[in-house]
């Protein structure tokens, strides 16, 4: 045995002895499937907070980048379905920015991140707005997550207000 | 070389040539991903099938076979959101069968099942009731699905109604 074998061979029975002693440590397929998850969930939360954050400071660009820029984008809301994020960015400037429009400090709550796989997610929340002259539109929603080159964005969107 | 493997090597020079002549039928990893997705569809597709057959001859437990048996299943629907498989059946029950009451004709329309991985989809459709008085209930509705050992169940309902 040369010198260096010895040494390797020291070196294995230490790191053997050591994961003997804390088979937490030893690393599964299982543990890898569940830090991709929580990647995801935490990347997910993220997109999320980001959007609240720039609607409050009425950033709608920002508030947007949380969305899948594709013409195959879906919104249900109210029984209506539309497309598109070109539509959607056009929707929000004309309803929320612009005189005699305001955009009220927005809140997501309740929010349930649920992974669907390591490339999918889905979300159930709740949104509160808070308008100026005392009004709080507000309700439910479902959002579909995929995981893009670019990161994680919203494919599907289906929010329901409150009656 | 003995007949044997003359035989075998006559064999390989036959099959390489196969394949040579026909690479669509080599089967990859990335045929193997997209048939599991096709299966899955199939699936889910038949679980909606299913139910709008059930839903149509006033079988509300097959109907409600199409769902999570669980306590987590969630209803978002007019920015309200309701729990439970039982509570569902439960509310189908009160809102539809008993005297006083009808389920009328259910058809789902514009269906749009999208695989999100092995084990899970989302569905993006329209249900349309068609009622003895002749009034026609109808919206469009977000499921998601997931993949358990007894078949593809709806895990969330998000609904909205049409106004």
């Amino acid at each position: 045995m040369s010198k260096r074998t010895l040494h390797l061979a020291i070196v294995l029975v230490i790191a053997g002895s050591a994961a003997a002693q804390s088979p937490a440590q030893v690393v599964t397929a299982e543990d890898g499937k569940k830090a991709i998850k929580e990647i995801g969930r935490a990347a997910v939360e993220q997109v999320l907070q980001t959007q609240q954050e720039a609607w409050n400071r009425h950033d709608l660009d920002a508030f947007m980048a949380g969305y899948w820029n594709s013409p195959q984008l879906t919104f249900f809301s109210g029984g209506k379905e539309n497309h598109g994020w070109q539509e959607a960015l056009d929707h929000y400037r004309a309803t929320y920015s612009g005189s005699g429009h305001e955009m009220g400090k927005l809140d997501f709550s309740d929010l349930r991140i649920e992974m669907l796989g390591p490339d999918a997610a889905f979300v159930r929340g709740a949104f509160h707005l808070t308008m100026s002259d005392g009004k709080t539109p507000h309700g439910i929603f479902t959002l579909v997550f995929r995981r893009f080159p670019d990161g994680w964005k919203i494919v599907h969107d289906h929010t329901s207000a409150a009656e």
